[in-house]
């Protein structure tokens, strides 16, 4: 779990239009680039959980707002973290862990992950929402 | 201008929210990874025009429609391209082109750029919209 990270990013405010900060190669969470995708998540609807063996993920939230939360099932910890423009941060977590995620604003809630590795099945653990026990 | 490229996307949809691709890795358009970022541009504003020396763009619009406009100054060419959910594809802009573009939808016009490296002020030229003449 000390390897998930959490990194402030830039909102830079313009008359015509913001511009916000995703990644760049140079910075710490960079590991490498496989896949960039959006996934959108419905407000109250949650999706996971999944667990990845070998993709790090990097999660953006640049529209709406998104309640992430992870566990670890060696030792029975979890991490939740809510993302959107007021508390806009950039969240690395590594595998080997498992994710899921909420949709908090009644609008659009749409994420981005920039991937080290492309989306491959294979590399990747599914189970019930249920399975794994979580106050949302 | 043949080097300008349009990419369809896959728009996969879920009950519990879409995903949309972005870009990967193995895909043609894929010139190295330097930096992602979204930019907003609002309703019937223009951003631009911009040209840069080394960067290469990837545009892709989740949210809201954009239209860019590519401009040759060896040629006097130009090309126009309106993206949206319903026209769902990356524009892959090489270096050495100006290109501007105007928010469409009168709510949020979102794109994200991932671009060859990262942002670097001295491989980019600005100059004001009036001086490229395009009936927007």
């Amino acid at each position: 779990m000390d390897d998930i990270r959490l990194s402030l990013l830039k909102q830079i405010t313009n008359p015509k239009g913001d511009l916000y900060h995703a990644l760049k190669k140079s910075d710490d969470s960079f590991n490498g680039f496989g896949e960039a995708y959006f996934t959108t998540v419905n407000f109250d609807e949650i999706k996971g959980w999944k667990k990845h063996t070998k993709m790090i993920l990097n999660l953006i939230v640049p529209v709406g707002a998104v309640k992430f939360v992870i566990f670890n099932d060696e030792t029975g910890e979890f991490k939740d973290i809510t993302l959107s423009q007021s508390n806009y941060q950039r969240l690395t977590v590594p595998s080997g862990l498992w994710v899921a995620f909420k949709g908090v604003s009644n609008e659009l809630n749409l994420v981005l992950n920039i991937a080290n590795i492309e989306h491959d099945p294979s590399e990747s653990e599914n189970c019930l929402l249920e399975e794994i026990k979580y106050e949302w």
